[in-house]
This record gives structure tokens, sequence and C-alpha cells, in this order.
């Protein structure tokens, strides 16, 4: 049974958390949060000790950690557990720097241990499904890819400020999408984005709307459309064109209830918020990574692809900034 | 916490237990079952005992009861917990024997102990939404319900020859169904059958595809279809008629993939088995016995629910067996 | 190119002869009603003659009669067309009277001549690839069938007082559209109704609202559902059950348009009317009869057809009335 | 009765003179063609003559005509007709050549006849449904626009050579939705290209692929996807996001057909060519040309939306050669 120690106590901690005590195959033995009310309440609930950093990584049972603290820790965290010869489970990203996140993977790969990037969507069970497919051939060769990421509300603009803006916040997942998806890496990123949704996010630097084009080597293309505003919930959506078909990777609804009356006929909106939209996909992906660190096989989103998703969204920040396309090998 | 003694360790007793223990609101001391192995595996899965039943109920810790046993142990179990002052979460049906059922539920009106009959697919979200809309007024007042109810592939004969025929054992949920849809209770029913899934099902005196129509005093209708074999999974809708509008229900699938293709634009197939599709059901059943119990509030289906969809079923059989409509009254 | 005589200028006749004048294989000669003015417009508007029946029916040109005009006028045309050695192509019903039905076939048996019997939705798209699929083996043995009829609103009271009936008016289609997919004769039909919309509709002693279940010889089932009202327009579905899957046709709706907003994800009320629903129907199905008639091949829908269904109308109303099963043999 | 005289009968030549014989309001006298038979055929059809251009223009009783002759002759007859005071329906594109449409534009300008640019596909029912609704505030300011605009299979290579390219031939028509849609002029295009799908096509100078961003000067955004070939059919979607909600117009499908068996649940795939997905909005568009200039009311389609259309298929072509998003005002 892996054991773990786990930094960060919030919202999405208390996820994971709660997701490894479902799950039977491991055990969080430490929990570690600035907040120590957080800490305590979310140890209390699993029945794992609070520590600090240090206490926690010395502990020789401890074979694994969950990084869910805020951003700018997660980079410090990486390195000290790698050192400390853990696994890692990080979330995403690993820094908002890319200089920062080139050296916590030399600490990892000089430790050589096996580290996951919560890119958390590739273990929604549609995209999953989808993915397989594009894999097996349904489609044939991948042609095009359209993302659509639209959250229901903007975050509190005390988050936007240093969220690294929208493309390192939010696009990151969508970034990550079209490279598994396209099947290929992209070689040029085209951004525009503008604040439609709040003046207040122009005021504070950043865009709440964009619309993306990635190219690839072969000539492959992606587009992604994303929104920090949905008036019916979040809307992820993924749609991959082949020269055999076409695939598409819809929203998910609590019911399938289905009303008609006098007005129209109408269905449930999406569900209306990350957590529950990812709810399996949370659970799924941190089974995958204990099956992983427990059989020694690879991690199936690597250290490397917490890296080039960043890589694309620099690149796409400067495309905006510059209004022209840029080379992502001018930016890696 | 509610300790809870568990009788029966099999399929769906093991669903029940791993609810019991995720859901964190009680606690599973005891496993009674025949099978001796099956018991044992449950009980250490989720830090029980395996116990005889005398013991279970004798415990003065434990405050309730899972029934999860054959359907010829039932209504013993029930009378023995329901003396033993012990709350009661049964499956269905309480027996095949409606005498037998009226044993059960005096013993359980003595006692003055809360039980619960189940009934599953009303906790089904999908249901359950659109019996709260109905409630709500969303479609007026209700006038027709169309009820389909198809499983994935016949049980083995074997069970069949037990199972108290198709009304008995599968259409009981669905007259379920229809009187908590109709909002009152059906008068009539008119049952016609045949075995048109498999000849050994008619060697063995059942059917295996049915269609029920049911009456209330009002006026209002209910209209069921049943087959033991669905080669695209297990079906199982609900369509409600009111003066307002229309209620549908639709199947659930494991993913959204859609597929288009030089053959077709195609989804994926329900999910195919009761426990994947009534998963969420299961768990949020118990979570209701559960608060139920606790807060001493009524339970969501009560003892006498199961009996009426037995009287149900009885005049379906009936009606079947004498060629005519049946008063439900005749076969209370 | 095929000469006709219309009897009926009123909703459906003005449809059949603009159909007829589309089509190009046609032309409309006379147009005969009792209502002078509404037979000028219509004989205008096609370039036709007003005329009496006799003189429409002695017009040597004339090879084809449409029987567009009031029910009760159906059976009398039949005839006169008939021994005038005119092709026919009658609105449903033939007659309300199973005895005036069978003296207007014996007279086109006597005559020779070929006659279609207007149960239009045959020749609606969605359900005649429906039926089509069936017979290529799409879904294995048909086992069970489920028609869903339901009216956007009742029709004038006065209209309900000489219609017949809602079985012999309405579900008259349901019963046709229930032999077509069937594949088998019912030998019984079970009926159960009420009048649920208004009580005006049971003080003129007819229903509103109808559950029907009918059986082939073989233990095929149909159901049937009707209602005269249906808050979100004309809802007209058929979902066929065999022993490899699973046939739905479902509504049509005027645009794909869906909406998704704070309130729900909305998509377009089915279309409102049987004239819109069915608007592409009709003009298929006189297509239909013309290449019948000047090709010599057999009607699509025969005059048997119409009787077939008038005889399960009239055995559903003494099903309804004897408030049990009725033999279909006892009613032929 | 508008009085018409038609260039071009060939395959949309046929469609328009169908509508316009189905339509009522108005009547075709003269029919142009290169190819004479054509010519003879599709007057014969609908009753008119083989004429000369000169002779057809010359002809006072000529209210009005259609050019839907091949691209290179568009522009000289509009000015033709233009002089001779006829309204003109033209087929998109006015002409490859900007600097050729700006002759035909200001020769309509001089003469004050009404002109209507082919830009069929607003008068879909369902484009203009969303569009409507837009319009009437239901979803609230439009922010973004999603385009998908795939057709079944390459045009011939001959085509394709005298096309004036993906962008000018194909993409025309999204880009005047996406004007329609966006309700503001794009300022910027970008766009890339690819020959995935033949590299006969990028032999003959030519894209099959093509993914383009639009922006407007309020920061309004809009993406269009297209390839010259989906496996599964016609694929015509539109996605427009706004404050309020999202709108989407999906496929047009034949039959409302769904078959579930032991593969999938299967629809319809889209209808499979232009001409069928069409049909409809080619017979309004006809008839709402017909309605303004009988009314005197402006034209649905302007002559500057054809101009317009053509800018933006000028500057993502120069965007494709450039690499870089490119000004639309450098291309007016």
């Amino acid at each position: 049974m892996l054991v773990f120690a786990q930094f960060g106590a919030g919202r999405i901690g208390a996820i994971h958390a709660a997701n490894l005590a479902a799950g039977g195959a491991a055990r969080l033995a430490h929990v570690v949060d600035v907040d120590a009310a957080a800490a305590a309440a979310l140890a209390a609930r699993h029945g794992a000790k609070v520590s600090d950093a240090a206490t926690a990584l010395a502990d020789p049972a401890v074979g694994a950690v969950i990084i869910a603290s805020s951003t700018d820790t997660h980079a410090a965290l990486v390195i000290a557990a790698a050192r400390a010869g853990k696994a890692i489970f990080c979330e995403k990203p690993i820094d908002l720097s890319l200089a920062r996140v080139d050296e916590a993977l030399a600490a990892v790969r000089t430790a050589g241990v096996p580290m996951l990037v919560g890119f958390n969507r590739r273990f929604d069970p549609s995209f999953a499904e989808l993915h397989r497919r594009i894999q097996a051939g349904a489609i044939g060769a991948v042609e095009q890819v359209v993302i659509t990421s639209r959250d229901p509300a903007p975050p509190p603009l005390g988050y936007v400020k240093v969220s690294g803006g929208l493309f390192r916040d939010m696009t990151i997942h969508d970034f990550d999408m079209a490279r598994w998806l396209l099947g290929e890496e992209p070689v040029q990123v085209f951004a525009q984005g503008a604040a439609l949704v709040d003046p207040a996010i122009a005021a504070a630097g950043d865009i709440d709307s964009a619309m993306v084009l990635l190219r690839t080597a072969s000539g492959r293309m992606a587009h992604i459309n994303n929104s920090r505003r949905a008036a019916y919930g979040y809307d992820q959506r993924v749609e991959v064109h082949g020269s055999l078909g076409r695939l598409i990777a819809g929203n998910r609804v609590a019911t399938t209830v289905e009303q008609a009356d006098a007005q129209a006929v109408s269905a449930e909106k999406p569900l209306h918020f990350f957590l529950e939209r990812y709810a399996e996909a949370y659970r799924i992906e941190l089974a995958a990574f204990i099956a992983a660190v427990t059989a020694g096989t690879p991690m199936p989103v690597g250290a490397e692809d917490g890296r080039q998703a960043l890589v694309l969204a620099d690149a796409a920040l400067r495309s905006l900034s510059e209004g022209r396309p840029v080379a992502v090998s001018d930016c890696a």
C-alpha cells in the first residue's frame, strides 16, 4: 500500500485526499498546509497527521507526494520531493516560469523519480474514449481539432492577478488537450484575445476571451476557443476531424430529463463546475498515478507534458502581445 | 454513527456494503451469509465480523439491518429484525407470497421500526428529478405514463424458475414506478405476455416479453413494456404526459463520444447492466435510509410500497392467465 | 399524363391539388364540392373546371379520382368512381360503418380498379425508412411496437360528434401503423380510455385519451397511446423492438437551433400540426399513387388496409365499452 | 407577375428555374446558356424561350435576371443587366477580382437597380432562426462565432484550378456567415491552410483544409474550419456565444430514425450534398428576392455583401501566403 504525503488542504487537496481514501490502494499519512486549521480538518477526516514539509518528506514510509498547494510553491516542493526520492503527483502548472519548471524537471530527472502533472482532463471518460478511438484508427489520420473550453464565471479578481494570465491558467489545459489529440507537436501558435466579459480583467492586464490557432509541422491544425463566462454552465467539448470521420465529446449533465412544454423541448444544462464535471477524471487520474508508481510503468502524463503546455501558453502570450504567429521553438 | 448488520454477501450485498463504507455516516459490524467464504471476504473488506443471524440481531450496538439475501429468506429476516427493534432496509420483493408479506409487515408495524423496501430506481437521479418536476407542477396534472424496462439478457434458467415470474421479479420495479409517477393508485391491470426470446422460458412456465396497461379511478393510465433481452443494453426509460407537457427520462451512457463516419453518426449504447446504470441510485438510496433512520423521518419508500407493487404483480399474473383485466382490489 | 377529378376542395383537398400540380406527372381537370366558392377557388388556382360528380366521372379523359370530401360521402363516391372505371385515391376512413365499407370494396373489386386508402403516415420519410430497415432485417424479428400519437389540441366539438369517435377518427392511423410495423395481423385488442382533456368530449360520448394493446397470433405486441392535446405540439413517434435491436422514429422540427442559457438547453418543439409534419408524406403518397396507376403495379396501401384498420377501431370501441379484450375476428 | 430571364442552365440554374416555377409569383421567359441543349431542355421544362443575352435583356417584359452561369461571366452580365434596368439575382462570387467586382457594383449603383448576391445560407431556416434570435437578444451581446463548414468530397481538379482557391470558392460563404453573425465588420484575418486531403490540390496551388480567425474592432472573434472532405457527409454548423448564452445550428438529416443494436446507437448522417441541405434555402432566397423586387424593399443580401466577403477571402489568401494576420483594410 502506497503511503502519501499531501501538500495543500484546499479545494483540490480535499478531492485528492477523498479519492485516495476511497481507492483502497493507498493511504494518506501526512497533510501539510500553511493553513493549520484546513490541514487539521483534512488530516482528521482521513486518519493522517498534520506535518511540516520537511517531516513529511523525511518519513521513509512515504512513497509518494501530492502537490496541491498554491502554484508558487509547486516547483520548490517538486525539487524537495524529488531529492527525497518520492514519486510526485503535481497539480498544473509546475510553475509560471519556464526557467523554474526546467529547474524542477532537472531535479526530477536527476532523482529518477516518476512524476505526473495533473492534466486531469485526459482522464475524463469521454475525452479518454475519444482519444482511444483515435489511436484505434476510428477516424483515420487526424487533421483538425476544435476545443471549446468555457468557464461558468470568472474567478475572483485577486486570483486573476496571480494566475499567470488566461493562457497559463486556463488555456494550458486546452494546449495539453490539443497536443494529445493532434498526435504531433504544434510548431506555431497564433492567439487573439480580449476582455469582453469584465473590464476589470482588462484593467488587471489579462483577457477573458480568446481564440487560438495551432499548426503542426505536417499541417495538422487545432483551434481553441475560451471564455471566462458561460451563462449555461461549464462548456467543455472536443471535436476531432480525421480522414475517415469525426469524433465529438460533449458536455455532461446531471440527469437525462427532457421537458417538453408550451415553450420548448429542454434538457439539463451542462454540469456547472469543474469539480462536478471532472469528478470522475480526478478519481481515475489518481488511480492511474498509483497504479503506475506501484507497477513501475510510465506515467500517463509526464513532467515533460507539463512543460510543453506551458511553452505553448508562453507562445500564445507572445503572439497576443506581438500580434503575429509565434514559432513554438522560439519559446521552448 | 449508525451500526449495521447485513444479511447477504452476494452481488447486491457487496454494493450496499461498499456504499455504507464510503458514505461515512454508518459502519458495518456484522455480515451474515450461508456462504461462509463470501461472508468472510466481505466482512474482511469492511472491517466487520462474520456472524450468524441471531448474534447479529442480538448485538445492541446494531441499529439497522440490510437484508440482501435470497428472496425466500427476506420475510423471516424482516420479522426477526423487527422483533429485535432494528431499522430495516430490505431488498425487493419482501416475499413472493402476499400472505407472507402481510405477516412481515404486521411484525414491522407491531415493533414500530422503520422499514425501506429497495425500489432503488426511485433514487436514480434522472427518475428522481422527473418526479420532483411532476410534484412541482411542471407538466400539470399527470394523465399518462409510459415505462420502458428491458433487460440486456435473460437471467439463468435456474433463476427464472425461482424468480416468481417476470411480473414479480422484473416488472415489480415498473409497477412501483407507475404508482409513484401516476400519483394515484391503479385500480385495474391488464397484462399480455409471451416467450418471444427463449422457448426454454416458456417451458419453465414463465414469459420473457410483456405489455401491461394500468388504470386509476380518475382515468389516469400507465403502460409498461418489458423484455428480458435488448441487444443494445439495458433500456430503462420513463415518459410522463400531463396537461401542460411531457417529461422523459432516458438511458445513461458511459461517455458522450459521438462518432460520425461513412456509415452513420453513432453514440454509445446505454450502460449495459443494472449495477452500472443504478450505481448512483443504490448509493443515494442507502444514504436516504440512513438519513431517515438517524433523523426519525418517514422512509422515502415504505413497507407498504413493497406490498402494493406485489399486489399489482399478482393482478398482472391473474390477468395474463385469465385473459381479462383484473381489479386490483381482487388481489389485495 | 394522368388526368384527375377531385372531390373535396377543403384543407386536405387543397394539399392534394397543390401536390398534383407540382408533381408534373398528372393534371387536375375537375373539382367537385358542395361549397361552390371553395370549388371555384381551387379550380381556378390549378386551371381545372368546377363540375358536378356525374360530369366529372363521365369525362373519359379522367383516369383517376381523389376523394377528399367529408367522410359520409366517401363510400358513395368510391362506388360511383369504381363503376366509372376510375383509379381511386380515397382519404381515410372509407366509411365509419364496416358494412358500408364492404359495399364500397365490393364495387371496387367488381370494377377491378386500383384503390389507395390515404394512410399518409406510411409515406412519412422517417416512418418509411424505419419500415424499410425492419424489412431489411436490421433489428431481426419484430417483437414489440410502441406508437405515440398525440394531437396538439382537440378538434371542434362539432367535429368530435360526427367523427365516429377517437378510435375511428384518430387511432385508425395508429392501427394501420401497428399492422404495418408488426408484420402480422393483430388478433386481439384491449383498449382503455377517458376524457381527461375536456369534459365536453365526454358529454359528447367520446374520449380524448386512450391506451391500447394489440396482440398477434405469434405473440407480437403493440401499444398505442393517444391524447387529443399535447402542450408542446404534435407528438408522432414510433418505436419497434426486435430480436437484434430497436428502431425509433421521432418528431420533426422546423430548425436545428439549440439555445443554451441560464435556464436550460432547449431545442425547437415538434412541428405543430399534421399539415406541416406530414407535408412530405402527402406529397410522396400522391406520387406513389400516380406511379402505381401509371405502371399498373400494386397500390402501396390497398383498400383492404382501409378495412382492416377500421376493424381494429371497432374492436377497440367494443373493448372500451365492454371492459374486456376483444377478438379481432369478432369484429371482422 | 415578375418576368425573369435566366443566365445559366446548369445544376444551380435548374434549381432556381424550378423554384421560380413552383413559387407562383414569377415566370421564366428566357433561358440563356452557351450549352444550347441544356438551355433548350430547361426552357422546355418551364415554358420559356431559348434566347441570347442581348435578346433576353432587350425584352421589356423582363423585370429581373438570375445569373447562374460560370463565375467568369458574372460581372459582365451584372453590368449588362444593370444597364438594361433589370433587378439582379447573382450567384456568388460576383467575380474573383475585386477590381472587376467594383466595376460591376458601380454599374449597379449607376443604374439604381436592386441586386441580391446568392449567399443562400442566410436563408437556411436554421441559420435564419439563429440569426433572428441573436437580433432578438436571446444571447445578449455576441462575443464569439464558430463556423464549421466541410464538404463531403473535393470538387474535380479542373474545377479547383479555376475556382479562385478555397477561400474565394468555399470559405467565402463562411466569411459572409461570420460577418452576418458577428454583427460587426472583421478588421483582421489570420488564416492557415494545407492540402491534407489530396496532394493534387497542393500541386494545383490550392489548399483543401483551413482554419481562420477573424477579429472585429470591439474584440469580437470568429473561427472558421474548412475541409474539402468529410467522410460522413456535408458538415455545416454554426455556433454563437454571447453574454447571455449560446446558440447552435446543426446539420440536417433525411429522417429521424435512430437504430440501437449490438454495435451502437446510430442516427442518420447529415444530408450529403449542398443541393439537398440547402434546398429550402434556395427556395426561400429566390422568394425573398422576388418579394423585395416586387415591394421595392431593400435586398436581404446586397451587392456590398458580395464584395465584403470577397475582401475577407483576399485577406485570408494574403495571410496564408505571408504567414501573418492581415488588416482587412489593406485588402479593401
